[in-house]
């Protein structure tokens, strides 16, 4: 019997799309579940398809061609390394694990390490753009061995999404966790811009009084230009859908309390490991939990009046045009952060991270895809050691061009009680980034103060303490 | 030779002050450090003081009464596991080693754990006052076997900070790390009662052009009413206080990057791990992190221009009083979050927080001490499971009434581009807490449309799914 190309183990959705959208890349596929009941029915339902199913992991294993390409699309966590486990007596020198899961990068970083010394080799990779994606075109962020990578990249370079150059969504993003990693920082990045679409939306409907319908428009113009992204064009769809059962919007149907699946979380926890500002991100993990609470929110609404702001009496067009130029302002300091962590994460663990590669990869396939990232990359471009995005020509014209917009909708949002928490973070982020003097000198005196902790001087260089206690 | 009643490991200003505020008290004191040198010093330095040196971990061990009572005044992390290693073979069951580092408290989940196998008690104690708080008198928030409190609770209680109606500050916390979560997330508030503070001045002197003498008396004043506390209190004199060298101000001396120990960071860690929205203190964090980035912000300043805001012209007075309601909301909202993490804290680890009796501790001795905590303990008293402080009588009446005043000075700050990210927040938190109906609705959709995550409706039960991929 002749051997296949790549396997590909676990056979939930993502497993299953993955694994036909290789094959119908000319690839021949075998594939692998924990219950063979799930693989019999995957082979029942693509008869077209020419996926190979096994039933143990030996005849999994013995069914793939030489170096091998396993590829875990598994639970992240404990069934990975327990998938791991099962495989490594039967695998020989030079496999190749490829790890797809949305996979913390420490436990990649762990896992890449042991396999070396057992001589596999190890990649981590991210996989984004959902089932859809998965089936279609992902955009694939794989890190490990290089040289392992080159045994995977001709499948990848053809499974991934295509940019409207041409060029396949995917690239070596660096060694052992750098890839999932990046799928973090990507999956961060998307918290910040569903939750800047929230608050954006939640401003023209509670402050300008606009319907959903009248939405669904405003959304479909701003997909058109410098916000066309996909979270904006899925959000002017969502706007047109009813709910079958009562006939409403179905947006006004749904429960507004968002569920997370840990990314976000660990990005911002991350930027706090690395003394990265993240401000943005982290305010959007915690709107997602502050809608959470449901209950205690409504019981908090009968107590706790809004304010008696005055209606919207201006020009609405106009306003609606600073909300987008707002969210547009907004969106860019979240990615410049989201950046700026990436530089910081690729000193800390090594990786030699291409900036611009990475926002390339973005362009197609994955949930923050958006013309926008073309900018990103040509910013690195022009400036390969770009520290944050914000001094770069581009970004640096159209945020001073903007910010006023930005602080017109924040400063009426607050007044009018829309809570806009990643928006003030991006103003607050932009006024303090581009601010010389921070009074943190306050905070250093106090330090100094209660625990002696030294401060340094604007005027020379040293460490110094002063005497408090001695009486002024 | 009689036996002593306690000892102190670790003679560095934190255990050397702590060794001789016990042992004034009247209580026999056998002390120790990793060098003798220091242990030498420290008894020269105290000739008057009956501190008793020891050379050894066997001289120390054996010079105390038992059970034994050993603090650790040591280095967190690895230091306090090496110590505890070094003490162990020559402990007996029932002694009782008590940790009174920063330590994390899942350190001291662990370590109390170890121990007890061995029949050893461990105390994991939040100790906060600094230097001088250790001396004079502290906050003592110990955690670990409530019987082996007990026989270290009348030491404890004679050295603490005693508040105003005579009572200690320190009260048994909790099981294995519940002392050190709440010196945790005591640190946590910390950074933003110190963030606040430091963004309200910013406005004194950027916004209305206050002079630092003139920011001076506003401290003093502010610290005869609601805001009275320690921080304040240090502020007004850090404000008087003179540059030796060059005549100035020492604040406009001492240079505007904040350092952390890391604290601050674990508290937003946590709220993220738990779930519990801690936006306030995040940004404290985050504002320090970008204040460290001086030669970037130095370089953004100068490609950057601050916006083109008109001159204040409004009355000033009436604008300080606005920005000192300011700055008492938002403290709020920042301990209406901190209590908050306590309470899913202590569901999580099974910990049985009294949050009242925590906010009677913090009254004295501590770095955030306040005659504000009063109310806190007065809300607890009120209402023992209160979910969060907005939902009680006394806070929520003061934040209806200075609410107007916090929208009034993030939007001219905003306007003005003075950096407010934690007053900012503050009141996106409030709006956020009084909504019922937040748009993460829109969220959910997306969440659903990409990834097939399912919602949840507000008119019925149940979980559902919505066919996107159906033309609408």
């Amino acid at each position: 019997m002749s051997k296949q190309q790549i396997g590909v183990v676990g056979m939930a959705v993502m497993g299953k799309n993955l694994a036909l959208n290789i094959e119908s890349r000319g690839y021949s596929v075998s594939i692998f579940n924990r219950t063979g009941a799930r693989t019999e029915e995957v082979v029942a339902e693509h008869p077209d398809k020419k996926l190979v199913p096994t039933y143990t992991v030996e005849e999994f294993v013995d069914s793939l061609e030489k170096p091998r390409r396993i590829m875990l699309m598994v639970q992240a966590g404990d069934a990975t390394d327990k998938t791991i486990q099962s495989l490594l007596p039967h695998l020989d020198k030079g496999d190749v694990l490829i790890d797809g899961g949305n996979t913390f990068f420490q436990d990649t970083i762990r896992r890449n390490e042991e396999l070396a010394n057992s001589g596999i080799n190890f990649i981590g990779t991210g996989v984004s753009g959902g089932e859809e994606g998965a089936l279609k075109g992902p955009s694939i962020m794989p890190g490990g061995q290089k040289e392992a990578y080159d045994l995977v990249a001709p499948i990848f370079e053809k499974i991934a999404a295509v940019a409207e150059d041409g060029e396949p969504c995917v690239t070596y993003i660096g060694p052992n966790g750098a890839g999932h990693y990046v799928k973090m920082a990507h999956n961060g990045i998307e918290y910040g811009d569903m939750q800047l679409i929230a608050e954006s939306y939640d401003i023209l409907t509670k402050l300008l009084g606009l319907s959903v319908e009248e939405c669904a428009d405003i959304f479909t113009e701003w997909n058109k230009g410098e916000l066309d992204s996909y979270l904006i064009e899925i959000t002017s769809d969502i706007l047109t859908r009813k709910d079958e059962e009562t006939g409403k919007p179905i947006v006004d149907v749904i429960l507004d309390a968002a569920g997370n699946k840990g990314t976000g979380k660990w990005t911002s926890q991350s930027a706090l490991d690395l003394g990265v500002p993240l401000p943005l991100i982290t305010e959007s993990v915690f709107a997602r939990y502050i809608s959470a609470m449901k209950d205690e929110r409504v019981e908090a609404s009968k107590i706790i009046p809004a304010p008696a702001a005055p209606a919207f009496t201006g020009d609405k067009a106009e306003f609606v045009e600073k909300v987008r130029e707002a969210l547009y302002f907004s969106k860019i300091m979240s990615y410049a952060q989201g950046f700026a962590q990436l530089r910081i994460a690729s000193e800390e663990y090594g990786w030699d991270l291409q900036y611009g590669e990475i926002a390339k990869i973005f362009r197609e396939g994955c949930i923050i895809r958006a013309k926008f990232l073309q900018k990103i990359t040509d910013a690195y471009d022009r400036q390969a050691d770009l520290k944050n995005l914000l001094l770069d020509e581009y970004f640096n014209e159209i945020t001073q061009k903007y910010q006023q917009a930005v602080r017109d909708v924040v400063s009426i949002a607050i007044q009018a009680g829309v809570p806009v928490p990643t928006f003030s973070s991006a103003i607050s982020y932009y006024d303090s980034y581009r601010s010389a003097d921070l009074p943190a000198n306050i905070i250093q005196a106090q330090r100094d103060y209660f625990g002696a902790h030294t401060y340094e001087r604007k005027d020379k260089p040293g460490i110094f303490h002063y005497d408090w206690y001695t009486e002024a």
